[in-house]
């Protein structure tokens, strides 16, 4: 079902609702990571992340029924937004069920954008619990994060894009969560391109995806405490995780200083703000994780959404 | 001398060299300004500014027996960063005056794009004097910051690219230090546009242009002590003040609170990264600084270089 016909019209669909992000690349980067290097900033996206692309796929693929009731996310960040953007566009009601430690900015942008946010403690309730309770009472939509074919494709949109741009690419990077990001993208660019090679890319601290590619099976871990955020998931989804299997050659990981120095590095010399889970991919090809032969490299910047206090920290001296 | 055809050969010249820059724009920008802005982004120029543009047509216009002798600039920052790449690029040996105290990160970026650094005490010496010096000991040409027509024609050609791109605007924007940019965008902008209405913009604290406006003479300030160190000129140029003079419908001023706040929000909200400096023009869109009546406004990110300790000062939530 996940395949270049769905995700086509996929990014017909949402085409009116999100950025075409425009593709960067430099020089600096490129004598450091003695590679080519294009990125498709998705830190530049509507609602500062690709998260928009596959919202708004899901949305705008319910029929008017489900869309008079509404719908119900749980995130912890960049998909909360998304969400609550998308169907504030869709002019439908959105319900976000986020833990109440997210960053202040993030429950400050959903609300902002006009969804409801119902909060729930990390520590004592599990969020899918709480949004299917919302979900049934409510009969509302559930929209997941990543786990779901609409959403996947939707994502995947931002490969397409690239890709037609920059047609040669030898392999495509995109940073691994859930993995509907990895699934959509790889779909899209080996239909396009059947050689390119496609990489997820990892915090060493949240390996789950590395762990089950070399397993054969989904492994859950405990909570990470990576300082990417948006990577914080303990197992790679059920509808993903067989087409990363299929589609990745093979899952890199990188550590958190890598992160740290590759963010700044893309906000100090590119001028550009992307988040720590959206510069783990670039990190991958900063710091040398891909195969020598690999020459012309995708990377997808996913997000760019920080709180204040982070970013001081992150580009503090002491952090160098 | 400073009229559209210099300018135009000033952008056939440094062409090859520069970065034509994009002009991004931003409807979260536009809401919070009340109106339309279009952002010639020189953050994202070579060398970080669009001080890569006058360097380059100036030192592309010496004669090839000036060309062999060299160059000396007497800079703090951005300028002196854009000689030294200017000169590599054309094979030209630098001589770089610097403020003992200047930003490390530029002191650094000067001598790795291979220029000679020569130090000053900022309290003892004249750094005009000390670069005069050099110049007659050594034969070499000086490139000045901005009160030269072959600099600013080369800042002016931003405008060139700008209008290109976006015809109709009501207004421009720019930052003043010295006033090299304005002059030559402003130049470039009234050749193209008549009707356009030209703004030069200054922190409250560094208004010697603003008083020298007013008075219809250039007037002297004492050192000021603004965030944008660009800025820290103490009197509009010699050569620059009268096409201000002629072109200035008003010469408006924002307060430093304001100047890091949209830094701030072009940060978190735009995910760029523009200096102090840069953002000064900016800040009198998007705080009303305009006349009411002007609609689509032009605004140039003059740069986009700050430190790594300077930008966790602004970013950290007690300066909101």
């Amino acid at each position: 079902m996940l395949n270049l016909e769905f995700i086509r019209e996929a990014g017909e669909r949402i085409r009116p609702f999100v950025h075409r992000t425009p593709v960067v690349t430099s020089r600096t980067f490129d004598e450091a990571a003695g590679r080519r290097v294009f990125f498709k900033c998705e830190n530049l996206q509507r609602a500062g992340a690709f998260k928009m692309r596959g919202a708004t796929n899901k949305i705008r693929a319910l029929s008017p029924e489900e869309r008079a009731r509404g719908v119900v996310a749980f995130s912890s960040g960049n998909h909360a937004q998304a969400v609550a953007l998308a169907s504030r566009d869709a002019g439908v009601r959105a319900v976000i069920v986020m833990p109440s430690d997210a960053p202040r900015t993030k429950l400050a942008a959903t609300r902002g954008y006009g969804a409801e946010v119902v909060t729930y403690d990390r520590q004592l309730e599990d969020r899918e619990e709480v949004a299917r309770r919302v979900s049934e009472r409510e009969g509302l939509s559930v929209v997941p994060p990543y786990d779901d074919y609409h959403v996947a494709a939707g994502q995947g949109t931002c490969a397409l894009e690239l890709f037609e741009e920059v047609p040669d690419l030898d392999a495509l990077l995109t940073p691994c969560g859930g993995g509907g990001l990895f699934a959509g993208a790889s779909v899209a660019a080996k239909a396009l391109r059947p050689g390119v090679r496609c990489f997820p890319v990892e915090s060493e601290l949240s390996d789950d995806t590395r762990q089950s590619f070399i397993k054969g099976e989904r492994v859950t871990i405990p909570p990470p405490a990576t300082v990417a955020d948006g990577m914080r998931t303990q197992t790679p989804g059920a509808l993903t995780f067989p087409v990363l299997r299929a589609n990745a050659e093979d899952v890199l990981t990188v550590s958190e200083d890598e992160i740290v120095e590759t963010l700044r590095f893309l906000l100090f010399r590119l001028k550009i703000l992307v988040e720590p889970t959206g510069a783990v991919a670039a990190a991958a090809a900063l710091f040398g994780k891909l195969p020598p032969d690999v020459g012309r490299v995708g990377v997808v910047l996913s997000g760019g959404n920080v709180d204040p206090e982070a970013l001081a920290r992150f580009v503090a001296p002491t952090m160098a």
